[in-house]
């Protein structure tokens, strides 16, 4: 008989789960307490939460329960990077149902220890609850080493737009889902565990980038935050930008242009920021630039070679 | 027409939310970004996490969504409380069906702040998302001031155990509305509404109190837990315990022992420790000793006048 969340209780899944649990030295007071107690040396925290709901954001039959683990820590160590700061510790919420097997709920765990050591993170604490369809809330933390965080509001007049890390290979990989395939193998793995480039956060701060953010919603999308928060116009060059070829075989089979996949696509969680010319980082490719608002392009906008661009839906939340 | 969710989307939720918020001196981001950033002058963060579901933590006809809002803070300021530490902001998850009224989130939320200002608390952060039943995740933080923690497993034999709060209240309102009755309205209240004694926490700690524990799954269960990790037998005298006036009438209603509303009803969020007799803070209860577990009453055990609890059931998730 498969076992179940059922038959070992909150107290059985909870006490397997904080066993394989390795904490680092910041961790003052692990999980088991009323709660936990971490060091924070810079005297400043950087938090961010994210919730994962069973159907919404990933499905059982898409995605392993491994994936999504790696997947619930991704999402969240990437907030943490996009201020230009280092990942420490998280926490996890987690809600299934009674008769979910206990080993989906190891794998998920599993998930989230793997991706969380990637970069050093400890898991210091949780909450397990029952719920019709799995639920995992993740909430993580981080340290800007005693740098200002970099925000969405520093964007310049004349400064370059840069990215790095993948754009539009998570939504190549669910439109092939969507249709009942499984290739190419590798925008389908991207669509369901993303790989953010955790180092670039710190760098990017190190380097002197004026803004940074986090490509969940879609390059166009997340450049407008940027836009909208620093009152700045950025144009996005697309001759800069190529649709590599997995994203170009989906395009051609599902019929639509490959470079909207790379402009609208979310959820690869690559990092885009704004620099002085001289500033970019090596290894980040420069794709667009900022102007000053005027009447043609208005300040907190977004174009694409000096247009609007009629595509820009990004990833838009209770809309369907 | 109701204005839903579908309608006015995620970002206008945002907006809507975040607008009202004030947000302390300790907030150095707030609500925008990729992530919060909030000074931590102690060099420690006390965090913890939990997730609230409809259906299981709450329904929609029983509680309000102001009410499940106080409700989703409080439990989670109580673990912090818990702690001897002093909670300082939080961040929360919402996911929601998009044909929910906007004003049940806008409620829920003002609940939420509400109840965080009770404790000069900032809500710094958060995450929406669609979801088919409510959803509300808080993580919340606080700061011990330059104090230890006081952790579940300091209890040493000798010591007194003592409580302040309300015990079984939200239990024997969650009977009341089980059968679909509406009073007595103070247990009703008192289950849609814990009124944690947030100040005793860091007094606890002042006083020198050994271990503490957040009453939330039942006095006996919570008692288990200090047991457990401090290796000690503990014993509960019934006599020192009284059965309020509105518990007695729901217990005679229910053919239930109103003690029995007391030693096992979780979520008032009471707080239970121990102390050496002469550390009891004044406002707190004696009820109970600590001692070295022996034959008869092992180590990790609780008891009440000395023999097992036959009813001790707790508050278990996953288990119906």
């Amino acid at each position: 008989m498969t076992e179940t969340l059922g038959s070992t209780g909150e107290f059985g899944l909870i006490a397997a789960v904080t066993k394989g649990l390795s904490t680092g030295e910041d961790v003052l007071v692990g999980p088991g307490d009323d709660a936990a107690v971490v060091a924070v040396p810079d005297g400043r925290m950087v938090i961010t939460t994210d919730l994962l709901v069973e159907g919404r954001h990933f499905r059982q039959d898409w995605s392993s329960a491994y994936d999504v683990g790696r997947k619930a820590a991704a999402q969240n160590l990437a907030d943490i990077m996009a201020m230009g700061a280092r990942p420490t510790s998280l926490v996890v919420g987690f809600g299934a149902p009674a008769d979910l097997p206990t080993a989906w709920a190891l794998e998920l765990n599993q998930g989230l220890v793997d991706e969380a050591e990637l970069v050093e993170v400890s898991i210091v604490g949780g909450d397990t609850v029952q719920s019709d369809k799995i639920i995992v809330s993740v909430t993580a933390f981080g340290t800007l080493d005693g740098r200002p965080p970099v925000l969405r509001s520093g964007a310049r007049p004349g400064d370059e737009v840069a990215y790095i890390g993948r754009l539009g290979w998570a939504e190549a990989g669910w439109a092939v889902l969507a249709r009942g395939f499984r290739s190419p193998r590798a925008v389908v793995e991207a669509h369901r565990r993303p790989q953010p480039p955790y180092a670039e956060g710190p760098r990017a701060a190190l380097a002197g980038a004026s803004s940074l953010c986090d490509v969940s919603d879609g390059l166009l999308s997340d450049l407008g935050h940027i836009a909208v928060a620093s009152q700045v116009a950025i144009d996005v060059h697309s001759q800069a930008l190529t649709v590599p070829e997995p994203l170009q075989a989906v395009a051609a089979a599902t019929g639509v242009d490959g470079l909207k996949f790379v402009l609208t696509g979310g959820e690869d969680h690559a990092l885009v920021g704004t620099f002085e010319p001289a500033d970019v980082p090596e290894g980040w490719t420069v794709i667009g630039s900022v102007a000053e608002g005027n009447e043609e392009r208005p300040a907190g906008t977004v174009t694409v070679d000096g247009a609007a661009y009629a595509d820009d839906a990004g990833h838009a939340h209770f809309r369907s």
